[in-house]
């Protein structure tokens, strides 16, 4: 039983909330049961593993945790990524929100069979944060690391850049598979040059009068739900 | 120019970050320049406006908000609550998270002509976070208050209840307007009588080996960006 904060487990958990200290060691960290399920489920081993009350004191787990108070269980796993791939995947660049990075995540488990590829400037998806957007998806679809040049390398692939105006509505655009689905950051939206490199550009249309445009997030969850419906599985 | 923490403009706006304080006087802070522009360009005139280095000390203004450093400017404004209606609008039941009221409310802005309304136990929208989720759609297309009953009171009003699974698919569902989507929380879903009392249910079709479901904002914006499109907006 660990009963001293200054135990080299408790230490190494702490470490790991620093990005470039997560990427050096390559590891991750998921609070709470149903994070640490999900890693399991997905085939991965725990590198360490935690339980309030078993293998330490329950108020020493709630101080390295990010939930805080309550937290029953920690579990450090080894991050692993995918290859890009896929009949239906997304590429992001420069998503910047861990939050957004996790949330596409989950939809893209739900919605397509390719991973989502994090291109520059985008969020570590290993962090607390896009961990739990993702509700574990991040463990059974890991992501993958790619640059648009090596997106477009993929054979056949439509890309289609999502746009927030100027272009075909995206029920009426043709996109054969594979088709990699591209967003851009929530600000500045997809540099001008990998829009001009993609295959085809969609907008999802909105009330003329109402918001200029949904959130990064809502607008991938949107392209790869009706991409879905329109190869017939939904 | 105010040059001290305890002035009570300043005290006002500390207060203002209790959801029951908030609730009594009726009021919301806008932080930074979108938010307040988005706010005043709604017609929502300002009960305080504290410019940086104007009206107050830059560093007391950074103290009072919750964006930190940098605040240029804070907005105190009176809250507005919209009337239910509209050809599509949305109810939420028990959404307790503000990121997701904020979302939602900004999708709905894009994608319907009515409001979200908030039944029981959802988070405050007029929240800090929920406001900056909504990107100022909540004032633009403020949100209304109501519970279930009500909205089947709604003439000639199809609800429709979003569930997980067993349902037909979205896209096969006939749903004469006005709709009303129904959504309920992220971990429970709608409770079972809101269901029942439902006129349609549909569902979002998944992978059936990926992400159980989706976060209940990815799937009301799902469900409006459908509406839309089967009403040929899209």
């Amino acid at each position: 039983m660990i009963t001293s904060k200054d135990n080299p487990h408790l230490k190494a958990i702490r470490r790991l909330r620093d990005k470039r200290h997560r990427e050096r060691e390559g590891l991750v960290v998921a609070e709470g049961e149903d994070l640490v399920d999900a890693a399991r489920d997905a085939g991965f081993e725990p590198e360490l593993l935690l339980v309030a009350g078993q293998d330490v004191e329950p108020q020493l787990l709630d101080a390295v945790s990010e939930l805080g108070s309550g937290t029953r269980v920690i579990g450090v796993f080894r991050q692993r990524w995918s290859s890009p791939g896929g009949r239906l995947s997304v590429y992001l660049h420069g998503v910047r929100d861990p939050g957004n990075v996790g949330t596409i995540v989950r939809a893209a488990h739900g919605l397509a069979d390719g991973p989502v590829v994090l291109g520059p400037d985008c969020a570590d998806p290993w962090s607390p944060k896009a961990v739990r957007a993702s509700m574990g998806s991040v463990f059974a679809r890991p992501p993958a690391r790619a640059d648009f040049d090596e997106v477009l390398a993929f054979p056949g692939a439509t890309t289609l850049a999502m746009v927030p105006r100027d272009a075909p509505a995206l029920a009426d655009v043709e996109a054969e598979p594979p088709v990699v689905v591209c967003l851009g950051s929530e600000r500045t939206g997809l540099p001008a040059d990998v829009i001009e490199r993609c295959s085809r550009r969609a907008s999802i249309l909105l009330n003329p009068s109402g918001a200029e445009s949904l959130n990064v997030a809502m607008a991938a969850t949107v392209a790869l739900y009706e991409l879905n419906r329109m190869a017939g599985h939904a």
